[in-house]
């Protein structure tokens, strides 16, 4: 990734190192100095007490985010989601803050001292013949000389946004990879590739060049104070296109809405996330040079494409990369004996997808976003049933955590960041704009996708998908990276209220959205109640499925039928400890590599695998069966029940489990739902 | 907390607003200055990749660190630890790291520019009419000016020393309170405070003084280049007391050896780290004002006996109260319906206690600690039988990676950290000191509580005890917190000497001591199979049962009986869902604030609690019965089992649970493996 983006990218260590900042002068040892120490002493108690109210601040609001939340979710209040709600809570504070706390100026005031050069990272000032080491935090611009020292809290609170980009962010998508319902995704796929490349490069574009009449617009009327080049509309039009998961999703989820749906949906926002961080990077690096600034340039454009497919060819790669060695170490390591060194080695590699994309230049967010999915897909059969869960857990509460803190701190940043430029077309504009953009992606290209998809994309799914298309964390994260420009401080300002509006109006109208289309709810397969035991032993060699299944093959593009076989023939024995044994998929005189590639367990599971191996290359069955034969442990967490590692325990399971599985299963955890469906495959009779 | 560490304190805000350091200059938008930003770009461009390295360089040795453990694991390997592995990979890296790397100094050059005042805290900087902003990152001494930017990898690695205070250890010290084995721990209170506090005091002392006559040994033989007080020496006694609980345990663990000196060690290990915390806080505040700096002020040592016991007990406050608070919470709201939500705000209000100790001017580490033990004991009660397992997977993976961490870098300091001194005197008096310091409180103490004690603590134990004090990450963490002065360079080099030595000696010759001392091993009763369900029910009203009550009950201290009836009869009906109704303990005119305060759940259990009531005051069985109820549950984590309230259910349970319950707990689980000890009372009998 290049461009000016770039020099703003993760100072990770810095993070720790810069800890520093707080310590003030070291202790001298002298008497002399004692008064004086003193006071720089008192400074510093003082502002590090600041430090640890101003976070206090944040967990309160959290704390109470979380209370109000289970309280919503109790009393069954669906008008207002919980991100919303962080929200308003975040914004009551900032309110606060901003008018209610005094400015505490004067202890601190800023020391000028001239220097022709350009500014170097560090500057050693020498007081009363002692040396003090500083350190450069940013440029200033004049205006603001007067604002630094203006309100330490209000300073305080405002964080950088590179944690953002670089702490918050990670943990959101990785989970978002990492918990993808796999086989609706991929049964959606093309469609959803569709959806995200194609919609939002079309919607960045529509929305860059509406926001660019607009600015036209803006100039002409005299409210424009300051350049506002082509490339920032697009940049605009690339930030704004970053739909979000989060709310409408949780929606759908707990009303069981059309699995469909929710796979298009789901798969749309998570890779156009991924999309308009790359697009934005490649705007940024397609910058204007001269001065003619926004005429087109077909080979600058030309240059952009390839920066884009670059990157994001390169951060797949990554991802991909660290997911399959993550993959082949558990498999060919005894590391699930050991959980907890299981895990923690799942979540540093994980880590160091981000890291390692990032220090070869690529996006760490979209790397880690493919990392998710290839250790759910790879790894995930390999770990043991306790880390399993725990791995899922773990993320499952780190992205909570930073995606209510992500919300609460947009509630806070509407009164607490002091860079504000609200201009009031500009924002009708946006509005009209991320509408307009939305249809002219939605419906053209649902028209073009129902030409070759057997299960249309009804317009009821279509209008539900224009409706869902809400702004939230990414927008915002990719808004806040640069506001040191006008027109940059104008587009945030406006994202935030885009988000604001998107979150609240999106987040309480989905229920009555969804009733009004009369999209089908409460009816996920995976929640459905399992029918008994017998009926799944009648119905395994079944005319009904066979027809099924047909079915379900015909509507798989060869593409992908072809991937399916690749990954089920050589990807999953190779990589975990599933799938049929490498000796029978592998030509002969590759016997003995294959010998030493396929786990001993292949061969127990041969038997069960022949038998359904049909099953296998339609709707990613491999995955589930894998799933199916620890469906109880996989809810039993921490229970030793490594030894059903076979699928024949599934059936001759006594009632009594079978049971308690339906028990656990309804709790929810798709994992073990997911199971659950391909041990009964009734649903589709449904 | 005050004095001149306090400045120190974690700038946890700080930690992420400093992000922005980094930041180089913001994009200048014009085109004049495009050369000089290309320059400033690439600049910030290589840093950055630089930083993604040196934190992909602790990763990928964590990595290492985790495969080699699993392999030795696998082998049965004891004769080097996890922890002294990953010292020795941290060694190998620093090795690396300091002889292989380029001095990539040059592009960094430090502009000095006077200053007659004290500094600053922000210091603006005019370049060529742009203004920049810079941070004090702190004082350097004259003569390592030129070192400064010397080498930037080196630099990179060196991580400041309040991130070990304010991010690595509160995990740890939180995992520690929580994971506490309660009922062991409590029979073993008083030896353990006597431990704790006056033996950390005893060794502080003495070492303290012992140090003292080797510098001044040393001073007389030339050997000492700078000033070196009294109270320097006592911060190192106060420093090198903390006994590290890693190691030892962790291989007992693995050993089952005796729990009773288990829970001494422990015990004794945790709570030393929290007194050596404040002691090296009251020393620091006590002060050198004049220039006799080692004579003996005792209104200066009153004074810091003062500050010790108000930081204690503060800190201690803190963290019970918001322990009391979460389990208030969590006990009056129906949370546990939602356990993300539970989980999360578990996880808040814990990382809550460490700020707010922080701000009100106590230690964050002290507080954690008690609010982990407070937690442990009424919180966890409320929670969701999957918040339980979360909270604990939780923290125990947070605790594995900041270990490992912390061990890693002190192998990788002792070839980074730029500031050694090696005295060879120093180091070997430093031994010889140690050893005496912790003989001089282990028989002396062992000797007085043997006087007291029922159960005695053998001479076997003590040697044990002896043997165990190794020096771990609270140690390093504390000696790397100031390294401003020579005497304090002194001090951390000797530090981590120290803690290498005694983490490969120690850590090695744990199984060859605990089988030359004839410690029992592999006896311990919360693995002990437990006996069928019969044996249990024959037993409920026994005889045998009885006398062993009635035994214990002797052992238990009448202050701790106090304790336990008041916990018992008010605290826990109050905060948890267990224990007898508030109507029949409180007085009768409290009647109707009893009614409020007792949860539905405890009249079901009334019967039940009315016929073990004996049993609660000892041993610490009222909590056990919690557990006990939920044995299953509490290891089939998500299942919906909250049903499961009552204790009658374990009455008719059908042996197939049973036996599954036996399975799972043997696969550990020190939680359920209590619940299953207070189920079948039988391991007093064998």
């Amino acid at each position: 990734m290049a461009g000016p983006l770039r020099r703003r990218l993760p100072p990770l260590p810095l993070l720790l190192l810069a800890a520093a900042g707080l310590r003030a002068a070291e202790r001298s040892g002298g008497s002399s100095s004692a008064m004086e120490e003193l006071a720089t002493e008192k400074e510093a108690e003082e502002s590090h007490r600041q430090d640890s109210v101003s976070l206090l601040t944040f967990i309160l609001l959290l704390t109470l985010t979380i209370l109000t939340i289970w309280l919503f979710k109790h009393r069954r209040v669906r008008f207002l989601h919980e991100t919303g709600l962080a929200m308003i809570y975040g914004l009551i504070v900032g309110v606060i803050l901003r008018y209610g706390t005094p400015s505490t100026s004067g202890h601190d005031k800023p020391f000028s001292c001239s220097q022709e050069d350009r500014p170097f990272t560090t500057l050693l000032v020498n007081v009363s013949g002692k040396f003090f080491e500083y350190t450069l935090k940013g440029e200033i611009s004049p205006g603001k000389i007067h604002n630094v020292e203006q309100n330490d809290m209000l300073r305080k609170v405002t964080f950088d946004p590179e944690v953002f980009f670089n702490i918050l962010l990670p943990p959101i998508i990785f989970h978002a990879g990492y918990s993808l319902k796999k086989r609706h995704f991929f049964r959606n796929l093309g469609s959803i590739l569709a959806y995200a490349f194609l919609g939002t490069a079309v919607s960045c574009f529509i929305i860059g060049n509406l926001m660019y009449g607009v600015v036209k617009l803006m100039k002409l009327v005299g409210q424009l104070s300051d350049k506002f080049y082509y490339t920032d509309c697009l940049l605009f039009g690339a930030i704004i296109s970053a739909t979000d998961p989060v709310t409408v999703l949780a929606i759908f989820n707990e009303l069981h809405a059309d699995v469909d749906l929710y796979a298009l949906l789901f798969g749309e926002s998570v890779l156009n996330d991924a999309v308009a961080i790359v697009l934005s990077s490649s705007i940024v690096a397609y910058q204007p040079t001269g001065e003619n600034t926004h005429a087109f340039d077909a080979a600058a454009f030309f240059k952009s494409v390839g920066v884009f497919l670059g990157i994001f060819s390169g951060s797949f790669m990554m991802g991909a990369v660290t997911g399959v060695v993550t993959a082949l170490v558990t498999k060919f390591t005894k590391l699930h004996c050991f959980p907890l060194l299981e895990t923690a080695l799942f979540f540093l590699m994980s880590w160091s997808t981000f890291l390692l994309a990032e220090a070869c230049g690529f996006t760490g967010v979209v790397a880690v976003l493919f990392c998710g999915i290839t250790q759910a897909h790879y790894t995930y059969n390999n770990l043991s049933v306790e880390s399993r869960s725990r791995t899922k857990q773990l993320f499952e509460v780190l992205h909570f955590l930073a995606e209510n803190f992500i919300f609460s701190y947009m509630g806070l940043a509407l009164f607490t960041f002091q860079k504000h430029i609200f201009s009031p077309v500009f924002i009708i504009g946006a509005f009209v704009a991320i509408f307009l953009g939305r249809a002219a992606h939605i419906y053209p290209l649902s028209f073009l996708l129902n030409l070759g998809r057997r299960h249309k994309i009804s317009w009821s799914f279509q209008h539900m998908m224009m409706f869902s298309g809400l702004r939230g964390a990414m927008a915002f994260a990719l808004a806040i990276r640069d506001t040191a420009t006008y027109s940059h401080q104008m587009m945030f300002s406006t994202t935030l209220l885009i988000v604001f509006f998107t979150v609240w109006i999106v987040g309480g109208g989905t229920t009555p959205m969804l009733s009004w289309l009369n999209i089908r709810v409460g009816v996920d397969p995976d929640q459905d109640p399992p029918p008994t035991n017998d009926s799944f032993q009648v119905l395994q060699g079944d005319g009904q499925d066979s027809a099924r299944r047909n079915r379900t093959k015909q509507e798989s593009a060869w593409l992908f039928r072809l991937w399916y076989s690749f990954d089920h023939n050589y990807l999953k024995p190779i990589l975990t400890h599933s799938g049929p044994p490498l000796t029978t998929t592998l030509p002969s005189w590759c016997g003995l590599i294959a010998r030493c590639l396929t786990s001993p367990q292949v061969y127990d599971n041969q038997e069960q695998l022949r038998e359904e191996d049909s099953d296998f290359i339609l709707n990613d069955g491999d995955l589930t069966v894998t799933y199916g034969d620890t469906t109880i442990t996989a809810n039993g967490s921490s229970g030793p029940h490594t030894a059903t590692t076979n699928l024949d325990s599934r059936r001759t399971k006594s009632s009594s489990e079978e049971a308690l599985e339906r028990d656990l299963g309804a709790a929810d955890h798709e994992v073990t739902s997911r199971g659950t469906r391909l041990v009964f495959p009734l649903e589709y009779n449904a």
